[in-house]
């Protein structure tokens, strides 16, 4: 499976065409617009969230609720375009309207792709960078992922996330009953943490940040179950699982650190605490006795759950600046402020859970692959026969 | 740039062949030879690195000295081989072979791809898996990075490591007066640290896990420095460079986690503590104050350092046993042990750097573009005064 | 560059997303508009082309004239959408509802996908083959191909086309003052031919071919001038130009061979009849006496005119019938008729000429890339001096 | 599937590897060595041809005689190689050895890549060129391709090819009993004819031309019988198997065109005369009453025998000579020849089966993966009783 997005910020729509989906899979727009809510919601957001209330529109690949194995389409509109017409428009500009109407971007934001973006293509006008290197693309990801989710849900692959950490207060509870539960939990915490307290904690250093014109990052956890083993690969640097969901949790704006099972944690413990001993029954097959290796070993999955974390900074527009410098004037000046989310770690999960579900399915798709959903979730039930029965 | 790489632990040879390396670009055996024999050194490895001395043998792409622009082959052998051409070879088995010399594995090792790539694959015999999992591969992936070193030394990027962390002993010096300054001092130190107390602690720790018949992991970092401003891309995910960094990273055997710059601390800092300020002046251009992005912002780089870490759990084979079962009988047993280092964070360093050159030389080969490698240099340096002028 | 198109003939439009422009590139909605009209005209066509007017809407990576570096996200509606909704709708269908509005096909048409991919995705409705291999898709790849025309058009590159053949008829004129001689004259021409009397006769074949309620097939010949010298690899087997271009035309619906040059008259002639002679003056630097090649030698470009060739087949769909199967009744019967084109070689010229410039921009991209299209066009430029100066 | 190439003509060798073959099948160096044996034979071979008689070394990936999983790794010797390590080795040479041993080249030889490869890779010594754009390498295409066509033999399905033209003789057999039969009458043919009469035309042709320095070109048709209907995709144009079939012909050295069943005859007849009529028996399920189409239809399988053609053009080394120019002094001069061969289109015919079944092998592993041999097995049987039962 492969996709492709296009799209900027205050433009008209972002697209993205996901090409590989096998025939015959259900899929309803809901099923996306439910990811597009998530990722929308979250203690410490600005206004933007509210004026886009994303929706998608689905312009290929489906016909009466089933793919047809074609490419799958996808639209969300920029409900703000209308005003953006002019600034952000395909039409060149008449010499006259240049001044007023291209809001020219000339000072760069640290922490942000505006200075390199600018370098790198050659835009005086950073305008032309900050459009697609914000976060605002994450929206059509999401989309992507959430028909990665679809697919893996009907393969009983489930996928679910929680924030850890939050600008230091880091959640206590690591225990959940069931995935289901800890999605109830997440759900309803407006900072998707399962630990009570530490919610409390994380919104109050939300309000804190904001206060002080400041911004924090948080760390993020998704979670998945159901994998088969076996998934990925060894013989080739290229195809390991663990490789790609590093470079799939890195790829989301602002990510700077990604672990698998207990990650860093690692370089402290001796090995005999760091293997997860493998055991069996006759009804279960192998499994591991603890899941310490994050359900991933050697490239593959183990059938235990898999688990990633990723770190995202501080968002970097703040109110209280930083120094920068004016690539035309080369004068210095204080950080401007283009909007005001104190803290995006909740959505940023989100997107980590559909980010993961896009590898995680492409995965699957690639190695138990057929032309016809059916067939292929026969594949994959075979493969869990044939794991149990090895 | 693309490479592709055979051969087993145990097989006659470990093979590479990389594709789309410009042509003219001065490359000779020692330059991949001196990373051969980097990789093989280090405290706590065992007997295997006694019988191999790697050296690699180029059968192609290569003339005088110089790239021709055809793919370049590259052959290191096992010398290990004659002893294992009946049981690693490529000819059937009779009969009566079969238990004689097969040496057949059918306990897998917790912490292994044993177990998941058999189940993969369908190998009831597990050596089918270990021969090609093990760690060994990474000779020639330090070969094809040998290749991508030399190409950005002559660019004028260099790159180094060091450990900052052994079996739970970190390092406290983190500064360097410069990145030859580093590298003197890692190359004696038999654990590649910067810090002489850490140093001693890190093999004791060292000899400590191995008495016990434990292993331990660590953390390495990899920094490279003269990279352009604006290298990678944030207009589509897959052309991010931190996330091939962290992909790189990731596939290396036995790696749990990634990180760039701060990495996991900014989660626990403000904004205002995370971002760097952005500065200038006529003779150096743009720079950054302080550079806790490691050198990455949007997915491309700032001109400053790269700085990637990445932690090693602890090498899976133990003489303490950890509980397993053979796939055979479905009795427990506890692991067995094929070999004996007890820490391999060291050699891993130069892996990850090698890994590292490889995705920085082919973002460079990638962006600037040119079948002649004199025409490469050229428009690195213009990129450089273009980013110095902007 | 890489391009995904979605969308199926009736569904709600057609989407492409281009990745891999450089910036800076002038780019209108009109170059693409231009292209999109051409491929609709043509003598031969039946009703479908009079209810489209295919214009393209521009959604991403273009602001005021230029692109952005940004993926290119290109719309083109389908105008009959709104009569098939229900029929081509992503929402499933009530019980009731699936026999009167699905107009379910399961009549497989000689020649067309119907068969074939309906066993291969398991559609037991052959529309929701035909919807998509429909060659409506073309119109997409015309747009993709109209932003690589224009691209090359930017770098002194210049392509066209002219129809050789239809039906029988063979143009004897051959020859052309200059291409843009040539345009006029095709872009006048009913059949797109240079030959006035062939062009009589290829009208009168596809008369008769339409009152006979069948359909007739033909020669395009693709010319591009201006490419550089070196341009594709001899390196690798998957970098050859020449292999490139031949998918890319081989791709076109109905298209069943491809030549290059002499083509096929390459198997009567001796060598020394048909290898270019080298000739070298100081201000042409070198060149070849002949351009029997094609302008492809080793899979390179000799800066000599490419010349590409390929044939289409006479369109399936035919008032005259052929016998099929009933893939529910297993009644044979003779195959239904959807629309009426009777010969569609002269649009299928415009199409070729558009996947052609997507490969020679493509190679040209990858070649000589830069981020900043002003250095693209310098790099180009200096290839040219360096070859002439060789 | 993919593969890697590297090796120059007079280097110590020729290398490949192929990586995703599933494991678990059957492999032997012999399977290999019958399609390198079969490549060399051919009526109007010269010297090279009898100086090397290829073997293959299995490197990796094999063991005991079944795929592991992990790469496979292919060596040929060039067994002149002894004669060539001055003149071809990777140590720099003195500066007194330059003009003694270093065999360079200034005269490009019209036909050839030399000149083109020179101005694109900047070589003043176009023997850098040469050694790789030898046809020499097509010996590790065919060693691939070995490896697909085995894999399509396990799995039923047959390839085999037939010279229907040389020098302007035509075969005028086209039929024959079976597959088996074919192959006996070409195997024993010397330049793999199926028409006894054109056979002895043909080594004449080849007789004359080379007494006249000359060389000559022809038509090779490869046939594939057995490959189960849907193979390949209408969905996406990068996916339609008749393009990568085109591509894979196009990319051999000196072939200037391809088609696929009646191909260019298609642009001369009637769309009656052209398709394909669809019938059906319980037993047989669908088939075609002809196979004009040549087995392909939508970019997919019909289940009928593929049959593609390809033209290559005489050798462009003559004795003959044709005029061009020396780099170096620029003065025309009248091309050298560094060999001997009249006509090879007997070994193209081999190398052309040998790439369409890398094709072919490649399409069946995609859309029938598994990582085990024997289910990729049972998935091809089940798709042949899906399209029966369909």
């Amino acid at each position: 499976m492969r996709y492709l997005t296009s799209g900027e910020s205050h433009g008209p729509q972002l697209t993205t065409i996901i090409e590989g989906l096998p025939a015959g899979m259900p899929l309803h727009d809901t099923d996306i617009n439910n990811e597009l809510a998530r990722r929308q919601k979250g203690y410490g957001r600005g206004r933007r969230m509210q004026i886009e209330k994303d929706t998608v529109e689905i312009v290929g690949g489906i016909r009466h609720g089933y793919t047809l194995g074609s490419p799958v389409g996808l639209v969300v509109e920029n409900n703000d375009w209308k005003h953006w017409t002019k600034i952000m428009g395909q039409e060149p500009l008449a010499p006259n309207e240049e001044d007023e109407v291209k809001r020219k971007v000339t000072r760069p934001r640290p922490g942000h792709a505006d200075l390199n973006g600018a370098i790198k293509y050659g835009h005086r006008d950073m305008r032309n960078v900050l459009e697609r290197s914000s976060a605002r693309e994450t929206t059509v990801r999401v989309a992507a992922g959430a028909v990665a989710k679809k697919l893996l849900k009907e393969l009983g692959i489930n996928i679910a996330s929680h924030v850890t950490e939050i600008g230091g207060v880091a959640s206590s509870v690591k225990a959940y009953d069931s995935l289901e539960n800890l999605k109830e939990i997440t759900e309803n915490s407006p900072v998707r943490c399962l630990d009570p307290e530490a919610e409390k904690k994380m919104m109050n250093a939300i309000d804190e940040a904001k206060q002080q014109g400041d911004s924090i990052g948080g760390v993020v956890e998704v979670i998945a179950e159901g994998m088969p083993s076996g998934v990925g690969s060894y013989v080739h640097y290229d195809r390991k699982l663990d490789a790609k969901l590093a470079s799939a949790i890195m790829s989301i704006n602002a990510f700077k650190g990604v672990e698998i099972g207990i990650g860093f944690e690692a370089a402290s413990k001796p090995g005999s605490e760091v293997h997860d001993e493998i055991l069996w029954t006759e009804e279960r097959g192998y499994y591991r006795r603890t899941n310490r290796l994050g359900g991933l070993e050697g490239g593959m999955t183990t059938g235990m759950p898999i688990i990633v974390r990723g770190v995202m900074k501080p968002i970097p527009t703040l109110y209280k600046p930083l120094q920068s410098v004016d690539i035309e004037t080369k004068e210095p000046f204080t950080a401007s402020i283009e909007r005001s989310d104190s803290c995006a770690v909740p959505a940023a999960a989100v997107v980590a859970e559909n980010v993961v579900a896009w590898e995680l399915a492409s995965a699957i798709v690639e190695q138990f692959y057929s032309d016809r959903f059916e067939t292929l979730k026969e594949l994959v039930e075979q493969q869990r026969t044939f794991a149990r029965e090895f």
